[in-house]
């Protein structure tokens, strides 16, 4: 039986994750310790022996960088790279560069999870021209770019991108590395593992942690993702869920 | 007139560099120094305006870093990515791992000199199965690999590349940047700036250092390259060309 290889590697903490900012398309770098987490993504691969033949980024400093790191720890520096915009985090509209904390204190709790967490509710458009739009960004040139998204946006961009690229290389028997963010990579596990509307809410990618699926001629799972990790993937998943409290 | 750009970059000091030793298709890491050197090539290229659409590698670790950092630094991290052997460093034959004094000690300032600066002698090939042989490396799968080489060779295995990818995305419009290495550079060199092969023993390209072609429609230089730091490229050539001096 055929079987296909896939990994998902979110990226590791970005300088704004540690200043609790929403950050969305905003191309901010890696922390110090997102640079750790990528790193021991690496390490976890190369233990496993599960070794990508092709890596997918997103045009997002942070998951290249994390994909960069990683890829060099387990001495895949050199197989081939494909990025694309569709793999990005969702576009956080009006509320890139804003605090969590301090936007949930404005707007009180329900609206704070409902642009959070909600399946189909958008936090408002961005400004054109303001601060962090990205209307002139070169690497969007060509591309019409959304100015705010909700999970089902961000899962309607991307979709095509899974069937199209991703699907070629899985098929051609290459073990493809996603290298990627936690609402694309969430987009993406929802389709894999069947997770309703409603459950969505519930699921955190924990980051630098490689899960992996094993997938059937249908690209379909044929038993569930594995963080290589399993202990070090529930108390990071735990740490995400705790983000946006009051603090 | 159509003009085409196209960007040389050395990778940085590697860590067998400032040993000393003959390195060619040994995998190793930039070093310290190396890492600032390429940050500092993403930096040139900022300053000049001079931003690549598309990078081209070789396979090897030290060219692949340089370039993952001197993009990052000019904000030009997200652009397409293609890598291939071809445009991997000479591969050194069974001189590989050497310390470069005492080979040069141990077989004398003549046959040291032909080895490193002849045209058309290559070393002694490299043993399968020994230390430094990379016969058996996945990237290389399905590759005719060679077991020594002499520049000659290099330019004969770089040249379809030339013709081929590099030109391609060229005349595409694309700014491309090449990150490589002393040889396969030299060999791009000689070609375009119609270097002798005697001559070409005397030419030394500087490591971190962008060198800007403009091409016309023949794919040959309009006026000479451009170092984008003239004075530190003079400084670090004369550095290279005092390597392997008895010390």
């Amino acid at each position: 039986m055929t079987a296909y290889t896939l990994i998902l590697l979110r990226h590791g903490q970005s300088t704004w994750n540690e200043k609790n900012l929403f950050t969305g398309w905003v191309d901010v770098d890696l922390s110090d310790l997102g640079r750790q987490e990528a790193v021991r993504g690496g390490e976890l691969l190369k233990e496993a022996g599960i070794l990508p033949d092709v890596v997918h980024t997103s045009v997002l400093r942070r998951a290249i960088t994390t994909a960069n790191l990683a890829l060099d720890t387990c001495d895949r520096h050199w197989i081939p790279v494909r990025r694309d915009w569709r793999l990005n985090e969702r576009h956080y509209g009006a509320l890139q560069g804003l605090d969590k904390a301090a936007t949930r204190d404005k707007y009180g709790d329900e609206q704070f999870m409902l642009w959070r967490r909600s399946f189909d509710v958008p936090p408002p458009p961005i400004e054109v021209g303001s601060e962090w739009d990205q209307t002139d960004d070169p690497r969007y040139a060509g591309t019409e770019v959304p100015r705010t998204e909700c999970l089902k946006d961000v899962i309607e961009r991307f979709m095509p991108y899974w069937e199209g690229p991703l699907q070629e290389d899985l098929r051609a028997g290459q073990t493809v590395l996603v290298t990627a963010h936690g609402n694309s990579l969430r987009g993406l596990v929802k389709h894999l593992d069947q997770i309703s509307d409603d459950d969505i809410a519930g699921l955190n990618i924990p980051t630098g942690m490689p899960l992996v699926y094993t997938l059937g001629e249908d690209m379909m799972p044929t038993r569930p993702g594995e963080y290589l990790d399993p202990e070090a993937a529930a108390e990071a998943a735990a740490a995400v869920a705790a983000q946006g409290q009051r603090h």
